[in-house]
């Protein structure tokens, strides 16, 4: 329940992903079971859902609602084109439950891209907010931090990274359960100077808001635990994430390959198999499920596009967390007490 | 010797690097001896030399000189520091040897941007070259692909990122033994009309070269062998190099850790340790020694700041090899042959 003690409304996104839709039906499964206070929309073509909600034994589930959408985005279109040639995809009709105030939130493991266009245009930013952004969590020696942003705005202004770091801030609180978690802007390198003409402006500017602003942070640094909240264009923070991404596959392979040469090596593997099952789940995208993309009015959870049932399950669970903690109530609270500290703010654009 | 008959000579930093200038002075009696075709000038404080270079035997080598340089830049101190307070630095005397002809080629393992700064001031770029950019080598799942600018050029206009592609395909023939390498722009999505409105514009003019330009690259593409040069602007290029810094720094702490945990997992992992001894040296950046500061007007290698004498034999490695390459004569050529299909390339300035 929510603080009105009714069920909290979540639409998923049967189509998203690149399992979809047995994977994410499989999922809300898990989610109807573990969160009787929602009432879940699944949005996809119907016809093509039957089969998964009986398989999974959630065809006449009472908080299971189905709701149709014609089309889905495929993870290759272009952006755009949740609002142009697929105005009826499941991620548009997510969109559109949220704006007409059927659902409060909505889970899709599905295209990024697709979903910041359809809900920057349907759902709007929240007041004050100019754009919505990704805000993943990665792994730093003692814990984790959050990125900001992760992949939503390939082209920024520094008003709009003053802005990414008064909701990282409120996500930390939310997420990792600080209250005033050190915000740190990506930048290349440690000392105040250093940076881009884009960090340069946005460090002055951060360094005169309320907030614990630790100053510039290396990518580097920020594994070894840095801060709690690191801010960054769209573009750089999704090659951090794409980095780190590619590069624990990579070292995952190399050991396979390298342990399998000979006998020796793989009894000694055998024997430390669950130092490495360790060390995967630390690194695990699926324990968190998703990101939530900030800024927009409702509640966007995105999750990775080969998502497991277990990660769209969190990702919901993400989405009620969000509810429960009225995470964009937060924000607009916050944007308000700083707006003073941030008077040549509209110079910024 | 190069194809002239003479010793190649080149300057190296002595006073460089966190363990300098002891690892440096080890790393060129590793060269001296290796390398009878060079000649070394070690610039440093020679009072503090002096011990060093009895301790490797290597006082009266006939290819050794000393150079006297009063001070030395910090890893803390501003870039622009080596032309300003601190003119008579160990990094500002090696660009000056380069610059009056002295010797051919620096090698550094000190600071990345003071040495930009220096060479850019001193040495000047190479006609046609408005930027030096940084060419890192990273490995990927079958080899080893080139990232340009790694981090010379926070700030970077379209032109520099074409200027960068043709230095970088120039490297690749030289570093992987290509003659027409793939060259991937980093970016945001794999799909062409993705990125920045920096790498958009970028893309458009890659696709009307004479270069084997496979499109947009994504970061973790790029670890799987997207491409074997991957052109980036020296912000986002220096991200994606320091994550994977990091990131390969965390794992290797958590693997240990998660082993010491019991003595069946220790003893798995004595049994295998030849497995991770590979692994280590499948992305051991001492085994690179150094990246090239392409552009410049001469040879100018870059070690990293805590370079083991081994990377500094092998960054003099890079400098000598560049030497016989004749590698800026051919960037030179490049560009020229290059000139007729950019036509507009004032315009992405």
């Amino acid at each position: 329940m929510d603080q009105t003690g009714s069920k909290m409304k979540i639409a998923v996104d049967a189509m998203g992903g690149d399992y979809a839709p047995g994977v994410v039906v499989e999922g809300v499964a898990q989610a109807l079971y573990d969160y009787p206070d929602c009432e879940f929309t699944l949005v996809g073509h119907t016809a093509k859902l039957g089969f998964y909600l009986y398989k999974y034994g959630i065809a006449n589930h009472p908080n299971l609602k189905l709701h149709h959408a014609e089309t889905a985005v495929e993870m290759s279109d272009p952006s755009a084109i949740s609002l142009r040639s697929k105005k009826n995809s499941s991620i548009t009709e997510c969109a559109r439950l949220m704006k007409d105030g059927s659902v409060e939130a909505l889970v899709s493991p599905g295209h990024t891209g697709a979903l910041v266009a359809a809900t920057k245009v349907l759902n709007r930013t929240l007041p004050g907010i100019d754009r919505p952004a990704l805000a993943a969590s990665l792994p730093h020696r003692h814990g984790r931090f959050i990125l900001i942003d992760a992949g939503a705005n390939p082209d920024c202004k520094p008003g709009n990274l003053v802005q990414f770091a008064l909701m990282g801030e409120i996500y930390a609180r939310f997420m990792l359960k600080k209250e005033r978690p050190a915000i740190g802007l990506l930048s290349v390198g440690g000392e105040d100077g250093k940076g881009s003409s884009l960090t340069k402006t946005v460090f002055k500017a951060l360094s005169g808001m309320p907030v614990n602003f630790v100053g510039n942070v290396e990518s580097n640094s920020a594994f070894e635990g840095a801060c709690d909240v690191l801010i960054a264009d769209g573009f750089s923070g999704n090659v951090m994430l794409k980095t780190s991404e590619g590069l624990a596959r990579l070292s995952v392979n190399w050991l396979k390959s390298a342990i399998r040469k000979n006998a020796l090596r793989l009894t000694g593997a055998l024997l430390a198999k669950n130092a490495f099952v360790e060390l995967k789940s630390m690194g695990d995208a699926d324990e968190i499920g998703g990101a939530p993309l900030l800024g927009i009015n409702g509640v966007c959870i995105i999750g990775h596009g080969s998502s497991s049932p277990k990660a769209v399950r969190n990702a919901i669970r993400t989405a009620r967390d969000a509810i429960r903690f009225r995470m964009n109530e937060r924000i607009s609270q916050r944007l308000a007490e700083c707006r003073a500290s941030v008077t040549d703010l509209e110079s910024m654009f």
